[in-house]
């Protein structure tokens, strides 16, 4: 810049009558959403002082995010979590619950509905003799036990892919299901160790991914929503341990504390569940915080 | 927030490894601006802790943005322009252009080439009887007349609509034109008085203006661009004086030295350009830079 004292001088002005403009907006929130978004992409604008070029390119950019969106990809969703704002949001509200089970991005594959499935059901409709036994709780952090919460469980298949990625192999609602604890909050199903995976690279994300030379693996793991009557409910994931990528997830959601507890049955899950002894189990406890007497949690 | 400085720890290391994920980028500005969106983006996410429904409400509104953009609409563009985001790079680059024609916005309906056109012609294909008449130079700050310059036109109509927000009663090109400066430096051509407008409203640009009380109004103006070998293009407008909403530009891009001159004619404009004594002229004098000698400017 040849006139940096009047350039700050100039553009600064700018911003104020910006952020003026929205002086009329009825709903609070809304105005200081707003003023604090033009602030700070103002500022990076400021920042980086982009060519003409490179703008139209940033335009072409996000256009190409919005229309490879469909019913079944959502390109934006990707591309919050590969910038780590996903997981930035996730921890923010994360926060007003310590002590529960930490929390993890929901990721772009939970767009259809779970079929409802009974405790102790597969949710492999593709008939995979491989099973994994995935057995837990839903408790709050006083540590009482939950019946009756609702348990949204969606996964990859071995070869890394969600149902709605291969809706010619997989029937819809594969490696999807919702649970609901019994009388003493337990909860447990069957189903195939998910594997790693890329997300998905053939849109504009995936471009980002190449030119900035980082790979779209994901390390293996088992989504889960936990809903219980005046808890705040739980979006998480359970990692599979010892899964390559655990150190370099491209969306940035493994937290230590998540990574799962890995076992084998022994003779007394194998006359409580009708698995044989020796076959894998994973042991998932999903600890939900209370709402806030009388607060009304927008969440 | 209840646990505001261990809160700001987390976060911020998200942030730095989110920054260090760009390590491996070639390209050095790429990784510059890729750092500076994450420091900022994150640094906004921090200032108004969303709420897991107003992140998805953001997801869903950027992806409503980009599928209603297709060839002849470009919401981005309209929400970079609502937004001073627009404005704000127009200015950045305008910083090093001192003493030529100040610039502004592009706008969002430069998307089709505007047809090579004679000076003295109209650039109005419909046959409107009541026309202006636009003539003037294209100099360089050093005060020589630059012949053999381009100057591309367009703007609306009399009731506010770009040809191409018309099909149906606009020709292709109307209001369009691309003209070349004579010996001395000058372009002359007629046109119709353009009218203020509304920007489009009827997508996601237009949900926000409503959400915030704003109008979408833009005042009256006529688009320019002008190209010489060895000097900066020059993209800006020139309103026409007295148009409403020259105070509150829905797009933040009046200047005040971009208000143009506009007169009426005397004998002399009547035997040189061949229009009735009285009528309307516009007076318009584009002033481009030099390139600096030996630089390769990317605009």
């Amino acid at each position: 810049m040849t006139s940096t004292q009047i350039g700050d001088v100039d553009t600064q002005a700018l911003t104020d009558e910006v952020i003026r403009s929205f002086d009329g907006t009825p709903d609070t929130r809304t105005q200081t959403i707003l003023t604090a978004l033009v602030h700070h992409l103002h500022a990076f604008v400021r920042d980086i002082e982009p060519s003409l070029a490179e703008w139209e390119s940033a335009i072409e950019f996000l256009t190409a995010v919005g229309q490879k969106c469909d019913p079944v990809r959502q390109e934006f969703v990707l591309l919050s979590d590969v910038l780590g704002v996903s997981m930035l949001v996730e921890t923010i509200n994360d926060q007003h619950a310590p002590g529960a089970t930490d929390s993890t991005v929901l990721g772009p594959f939970h767009m259809t509905e779970s079929p409802t499935r009974h405790l102790g059901d597969t949710i492999d409709e593709v008939g995979n003799p491989n099973h994994l036994l995935v057995t837990g709780t839903v408790r709050n952090t006083n540590g009482d036990l939950l019946p009756h919460a609702t348990v949204d469980v969606w996964q990859c298949n071995e070869e890394g892919f969600y149902d709605v990625q291969q809706p010619d192999i997989q029937p819809a609602g594969n490696g999807r299901g919702l649970f609901t604890t019994d009388e003493l909050g337990r909860f447990w199903f069957r189903t195939v160790t998910p594997s790693h995976y890329p997300i998905p690279t053939d849109g504009p994300v995936g471009t980002l991914l190449d030119a900035t030379h980082r790979h779209p693996y994901r390390p293996a793991h088992i989504h889960f929503i936990a809903h219980a009557d005046q808890h705040r409910p739980l979006t998480t994931h359970i990692f599979v341990p010892g899964s390559p990528y655990l150190d370099s997830d491209a969306v940035f959601a493994v937290k230590g504390s998540l990574i799962g507890d890995l076992g084998t049955a022994d003779a007394g899950h194998a006359a409580q569940f009708g698995v044989g002894v020796g076959s894998p189990i994973a042991t998932v406890d999903l600890v939900l915080a209370p709402t806030p007497s009388g607060s009304a949690d927008v969440l």
